[in-house]
């Protein structure tokens, strides 16, 4: 097995060059900070994540989950890691100070974030849904919700869990059935979830979980939708912890092709005398108060498509370079990464990694902006910012893990379909990822929907201005293939935008379209960060940083990305054009 | 799980129709035959292949092969259906009559091994490499050689193994170490071989390795490999098998991602002794008889491809059709294959593996067309075109093949990802597809190499006329949209031919491009035989078949490939026009 260690170079460039962790700092009142911030933070991140962490991934995908009478036991040495990382304050690090938390910047949790889903991605899910409660709860919480449980959350000594799946309720959260039956100053829930990440362990004394359910008296579909904290252990009067067991019990663990060391649970409310519940927001309001939690964990899988990637990636570096096969003319035996095609794989991992990582630090950099905000209409700007490019940072990013995942096995060869190399796991841990927390499908119905046609594309059209700007900016002639490639890319964005708005009534076009309208608009904001991140390169080159190995090498991956990968974007436009009359045509019974 | 089907109407249309199999019928003098031959043995082999076969794919996935005291147990049930197998006949279909074959045309068995291939993928691997094993003896054997071994292996009494690989000789065969000594009549052959499909089991009475090795004084390289058959157990001097047990071994099995029930063995020869082997053609020419049976199986794997993905379609196929998600404005609930999105992955499904049905078939009865030729030139010809085909389908559909697979578990939603659907481990399974017997990498360095370069391409020549011939004469309006896509790809290929001989010194460039050419030349050729076949479709319903709803669905699925899947060769042939440049640029330490 490989070691795994942050990459430290890429991961500060994008935070310091590209999104501008100091400008963060410094809106945030965190001036102090600002200078080497990066640097410090992911260094002692990289010491647990890499020492402690990393060594766990195999063990949780051979020994994963175990249930016996409604407990679930995690994966043995998960707690003692989950103890360090609390002790250590990293689920407070961008947390609210007025619950406990660090008040760091969101962009760089994103990137300490990295360290521990590159780590160990299994593990890594319950802080990552932890994640989800608290925006849900502060979010739409009243007083005494976020007094009781916050900072709890916040600190790590609780987990929380999302609770929304149900059996005929995947995709349409309109067709729940779980009840809520109000009783006194709490709700009685009951009802059955499934795939619930998380849903029981031993690491902590308490799990919150948030659970979506339906009123007696609700209207039908999604309007009728309400969440819920439901506590594993009631809290007393003074909000305190009691050892009263609420009843709500994951029955069953599910058998799955990857990410054995996550518990996907199966989880009963109410089985008993009703599990009691506390209401988040308002009644017959709980869409909203999901799509505050569902948003963040979907930039969270997000993530996890670059952090599995850049894990495989190395995987397959390292073997790459170590294995020999192949000999020369003057008959001495060369390492594999010396063939033209095996190079061709490991940079195709390389440059879409750094183009993943790019979009997924600058998209979340976003939510520090409308945060830090003073004019409300600044605020806006980027919370929009932040709207249009989740759905792009969930769906194409995890779409790109699946093939970096899949080369990170090729290049290992027969090697790598022996389950002992460890590459394997990768590849069956990232399938998961362009379904959970909404498929891709799903993902590419959101961006074609309520990110582009809600506002006539206004918020697109601002992304792509800002994309020519930045592109019209760069001036040095060496790179004028680079920007030439991504201008050619922008146009096609903004033609498929203009045939996305002429067929805003034709529900099949944008439905068949869809999927390839998000992997056109990433591939394109993958081209703009990296030919940004080039010319940034280049300019340092000219400078201070001559002969920095790194910086070249920055140029050569947003080369190969724009040589290789960029007219892939010619490819999905002519699929959308060609619109939906033979994705529509057939019978069901001519399939 | 769903039940498998053999896709009767689209394989039998391919045969009679794409492949023209009455014409090979009576070329080969079996004129009585032609006459519903397809439908007849395919309905037989579906019996078997269907009701016996199919059940037993989940039991091998969770009961795989075992091993103790070098002795390795196969999957319960596995032997009985061996045993139908063979008593129904089906190994000796095409095999050569003078050995006890029945003599029918290889492209019928190559439909027929397409029902053992998606009815049971781990299992069916064991005939195929039988079949290479009987490749090369037939043509390089001795006449001992075929007197003793050919009729037991083509009845299927005895199987076959391919023994090539070597821990450190894998791709580079020149490294092979595995010892051959001249012993009198025979050779003792002593090494260590890995990755060996179906190395040992208990389905029959013995087992015919084929066996690379070096003889004491060979040259170095490719050049000084020789073959060699090592039977399991040693015939007496009239043929006779013996209860001699030979000094070859199964000494453990590997865990592998997918294919349990295939026992993958490291093979263990002459440890004690030494093994008894004997020379198949002539000392340091087996090279060319590996190559024998790696074609063999190369054509093989791609029906692999193929055959899968068809297996995974339906069973996605089946779940939309079923899984009810989403509301209509009536408030009438819907299946998911009702959602634009999802018939765009079944559709692309659908298209894709009737491109590789044709494909494969078409290429097999190259074959048939090469030995029934009466004339050397004719016979040259087809064997030209074998040739060039081969790294295609093995490379190109296999490729396919993983995104087939992968969007069949996207289908499912978070189902697809619980072990239990049983539509994970199709694409485990798949996932070896590319990598054995030579990764899409070789196939790649095979077709620009000795299939295009080595005649500066000609073959390839041929096979671009043919193609445009053949759409110069659809002249139906309603198809123009299709050949005209068609004819764009068709240029484009040319004009890459163009660019590898161009470049034909250039071997980083070559090496670079070559994955892309090969997949380029392999959506052509798809376009090229769905083109065709919906110019047939097309006439048959202006004929007797008016209303045939699975001719309209065939001109559907053609243009559904011409649209949303033939663009992707522009995208191809840009990567290839970039160059290796980008590919080759870094020094190693900075990836």
């Amino acid at each position: 097995m490989s070691d795994y260690r942050y990459p430290y170079q890429d991961g500060v460039f994008v935070l310091n060059h590209l999104v501008g962790l100091e400008q963060i700092c410094n809106e945030a009142g965190l001036e102090e900070f600002a200078e080497g911030l990066a640097e410090a933070v992911l260094d002692e991140a990289s010491k647990l994540g890499c020492e402690k962490l990393a060594p766990l991934n195999v063990k949780g995908d051979q020994h994963g989950a175990l249930i016996s009478n409604n407990r679930v036991q995690e994966t043995v040495g998960f707690a003692d890691v989950y103890q360090q990382f609390c002790d250590g304050g990293w689920p407070s690090l961008a947390a609210n100070p007025e619950f406990g938390g660090q008040g760091l910047p969101d962009v760089l949790a994103v990137a300490v974030n990295e360290v521990w889903q590159s780590a160990n991605l299994a593990w890594a899910l319950c802080p990552l849904l932890t994640q989800g409660a608290i925006e849900a709860i502060e979010s739409h919480g009243d007083e005494a919700l976020k007094a009781n449980y916050l900072s709890k959350l916040i600190s790590g000594e609780w987990t929380g869990s999302m609770n929304l799946t149900e059996p005929d309720a995947g995709t349409d959260l309109a067709a729940l059935k779980t009840k809520a039956q109000p009783n006194g100053d709490h709700y009685l829930i009951s009802g059955q979830k499934i795939f619930i990440t998380w849903g029981d362990h031993q690491m902590t004394d308490n799990i919150v979980h948030l659970v979506l359910a339906r009123l007696p008296d609700a209207p039908a579909g999604v309007k009728g939708i309400s969440l819920f904290v439901v506590p594993k252990f009631l809290l007393d009067e003074n909000g305190a912890l009691t050892e009263q067991r609420n009843d709500v019990f994951a029955v069953s663990l599910e058998h799955k092709l990857g990410i054995h060391g996550s518990p996907t649970c199966v989880m009963s409310f109410g089985e008993n005398d009703g599990a009691i519940g506390y209401l988040v927001g308002e009644e017959n309001n709980g869409l909203a108060c999901m799509f505050t939690m569902m948003n963040d964990a979907r930039q969270g899988v997000g993530l996890q498509g670059l952090a599995i990637s850049e894990r495989a990636y190395q995987h397959a570096l390292e073997y790459a370079k170590e294995r020999i096969q192949g000999t020369l003319r003057d008959g001495s035996r060369i390492s594999i990464i010396k063939h033209p095609d095996v190079r061709r794989m490991l940079m195709q991992m390389k440059s879409s990694i750094q183009a993943m990582r790019a979009l997924v630090y600058v998209a979340r950099a976003e939510t520090d902006r409308a945060k830090n905000a003073e004019d409300e209409s600044i605020c806006l700007k980027h919370q929009k910012r932040t709207d249009l490019l989740t759905p792009i940072v969930k769906g194409w990013v995890t779409e790109l893990s699946q093939e970096a995942t899949y080369l990170a096995v090729q290049v290992h060869g027969g090697m790598g379909y022996i389950e002992e190399t460890g590459v394997a796991q990768y590849y069956r841990d990232a399938r998961i990822l362009t379904i959970y927390e909404g498929t891709t499908g799903i993902q590419a119905l959101d961006l074609i929907g309520r990110k582009t046609l809600s506002d006539s594309g206004e918020a697109l059209n601002e992304l792509l201005d800002e994309i020519h700007t930045d592109l019209d900016s760069i001036k040095h002639p060496d790179l004028q293939d680079i920007t030439q490639a991504v201008l050619e890319a922008l146009s096609t964005a903004q033609k498929v935008k203009g045939w996305v708005l002429e067929h805003r009534t034709d529900s099949d076009a944008l439905g068949s379209a869809s999927v390839n309208y998000m992997m056109l608009l990433g591939y394109l904001c993958g081209g703009w960060l990296l030919a940004k991140s080039a010319s940034i390169a280049f300019e340092q080159l000219a400078g201070d940083e001559a002969g920095n190995e790194f910086l070249q090498a920055k140029i050569v991956s947003t080369r190969f990305y724009t040589e290789q990968l960029l007219p892939r974007v010619t490819a999905l436009a002519a699929a959308m054009y060609a619109g939906a009359d033979s994705t529509m045509a057939l019978k069901e019974e001519q399939f």
